[in-house]
């Protein structure tokens, strides 16, 4: 099973958007072991349009189209595919209705331009619109199949694992349910997760499903991404918790969390979970780590704030670090200690580090200092150096930090 | 004159990587006058690479191949271009030897694959690496010409700027230079933009030369970007020149920046000049604000540092505010003159306002206060309230804060 996609609008060629829609697309259909070999741009212009989805059709089983469904007069994607299927647009009453109440639902008047988003090729179904107001469409060519979404990720990505993945899995013949299931890793490298999981790749290899993959994510770090496939969603839910557990046996140190959840949320939830609240103090990274934190909803359960101590008075007045050179493990303990102190919580969190593009006090770009006080009143530290430009450098900080402090508690408080 | 691009990489078409170049070359191209209609992904495979080649030959006049270059197995670009032309690769000597002293330089031996990297197809021209080890190729195909540049972005934009772009002027018959000016605006929504600058649009319309185009980007604001065209770099500098300030004469009071000033850049800038630090408080934004002045290098000639008051009781008991409400202008005023005094600086600046997803005492999620407090000890205040998710609402109170200073100090100290 081939499906290609074309992505459409004049804005994706200009370089004022960025196509992501089908790489996420790509990528979700790689999962389900769908091949796209193609995919292509093409601006509002029908007459590109047609040929776009003719040259398409010729190899691929199936097309996806991005964008041009909405109600201006340079959205032509419903005119477009139209042409290709040799069959007029058909007025809608149903859909005309049901985009005029989500009008009126918002107080206001429906224009009549939206009415083309009624507009469906015969032979064509729509799939409804369920978060904006254009519907998708499914259109049989012959034996092949286009389908049209909303270019509007957040709408586009709905109607994919709705309505599109299903009809491309029932045309391939296949009754699988497909799952995958990530793993995050951080602290070591693509070839070094290969290594200590070279007997259950092989193993995997030979079993054929799941499959294993790694995605590096720079400063997020490396992702081990299980799909199996299964008749049913809990056979390959079972299936993935097994070779989940077997990955974890190998290499579990490395593993801060799965799928969704993010360094900071882990940290969070650790610290939330134990009733600890959290205060921080920063240099390099200048406000970056409680940035990060402060972004996962419900933060203020477990952050007291932050002191970004970037001028050395700073770290001497505020946060009581002993005079001298501020690029150290010591300044490190001392600031977090600080930062328990200032803020009132219970554990404290501190970086100090070079970023560059210059040496510190003759500590080169790269450096970084964590220090971490607990509420016992213990101090730990530790170095490391990371590599990168100056924000390479610090966002690489942020989740180092954060990962030692996961550590840290893990190790028990 | 139209320019078409195939980029190509598998792992594009498994968005593991989001194509960015045909995004950045599309911005290029339609800046230089020259349409780009379609922008085509493809795999490493020789037959579906020459297939897209051929196709875009079709319809374009120059094709631009970004990738597969490489010294690897499946980097087989230079043998797609070569099927294409019809011709043979040739080893080029000079080439493979500027290859080796970049591994001798470095103290490495080059390994074989590398020579690869040295075949020219018979009849085209290589472009000099100055960043990589790949050379890009300039490939004519009958009177159309077909270019390959490495897939990494920082050596693709180099070529294009140093040996396409000119090569495609050339060929376009174009003696002309072409220059931009982007204008950063913020405060002022872009209908709003277009009508203020209705007089000038028109003027611009009639002459036809320069041209001016609004970008949204989003919590960055809207780019007003002139683009010129004349006999020599310093004609296009002085039409540039001239029409800013047309464009400054209507909307001068929303423009903070021009090109690459950041608003971060531009009050670090004014401060700086004014021989004036800086401390910040913030609660809402948690940490961004000085996140990122803290990106600008030479930030900490100017930047204290930050109290992250993520909690009410760090309001309170570092900072000294009153014990209330904490979204409200006075709080506000309040934080940013405890910013001064325990950080020890000029100018205070603070944040406090309700992200969501939920209101807080009250005051609705998109609310967003901002103190500033003056070296003179005059505190001034002010409300917005913001659209957008979290994140979204986050990110425009950190623009939005930094703009209410520099309003303020351009107001006068």
């Amino acid at each position: 099973m081939r499906c290609d996609v074309v992505a459409v609008g004049t804005e994706l060629l200009l370089g004022q958007i960025v196509d992501t829609n089908s790489s996420w697309l790509g990528e979700q259909l790689s999962l389900a072991g769908i091949d796209s070999h193609l995919q292509v741009k093409v601006g509002d212009n029908q007459a590109r349009i047609v040929r776009a989805l003719r040259s398409a059709l010729e190899d691929a089983d199936a097309v996806i189209v991005c964008g041009g469904l909405g109600p201006t007069h340079d959205d032509i994607t419903r005119e477009s595919i139209a042409e290709v299927m040799g069959a007029p647009l058909e007025l809608r009453d149903d859909i005309a209705q049901r985009i005029e109440s989500m009008f009126t639902a918002r107080g206001r008047r429906m224009p009549a331009n939206n009415l083309r988003q009624a507009e469906v090729p015969r032979g064509a179904e729509p799939i409804d619109q369920r978060r904006g107001t254009a519907p998708g469409l499914i259109c049989p060519v012959g034996d092949k199949v286009v389908y049209a979404v909303p270019g509007v990720p957040y709408e586009m990505t709905e109607m994919y694992e709705r309505a599109i993945l299903p009809d491309l899995l029932r045309r391939a013949g296949s009754a699988a349910t497909i799952r995958s299931r990530v793993l995050r890793t951080w602290g070591e490298s693509e070839s070094g997760l290969n290594e200590r999981l070279q007997g259950v790749i092989e193993r995997l290899e030979h079993e054929g499903n799941p499959t294993l993959a790694f995605l590096a994510s720079g400063w997020e770090g490396i992702k081990v991404r299980l799909t199996a496939k299964a008749g049913t969603a809990d056979g390959a839910a079972s299936l993935l918790d097994r070779w989940e557990r077997e990955v974890r046996d190998q290499v579990g140190d490395v593993v801060f969390g799965t799928d969704a959840e993010t360094m900071e949320s882990v940290v969070l939830g650790m610290l939330k979970d134990r009733g600890l609240t959290l205060g921080i103090a920063e240099s390099v990274t200048g406000g970056l780590v409680a940035g990060r934190l402060t972004n996962v909803p419900g933060a203020s359960a477990v952050l007291r704030g932050c002191v970004v101590s970037y001028a050395s008075e700073v770290k001497f007045d505020v946060l009581g670090v002993e005079r001298g050179p501020v690029v150290t493990e010591q300044a490190a303990r001392q600031m977090a200690a600080g930062a328990r102190r200032v803020l009132g919580a219970d554990v404290g969190l501190a970086l100090t580090g070079v970023a560059g593009p210059e040496s510190q006090d003759g500590v080169e770009p790269g450096t970084l200092c964590v220090g971490i006080a607990m509420p016992d009143g213990t101090e730990t530290s530790s170095t490391v150096r990371l590599p990168g430009t100056r924000d390479v450098m610090r966002q690489l900080s942020v989740i180092s930090a954060l990962d030692a402090l996961r550590r840290r508690i893990e190790a028990g408080t």
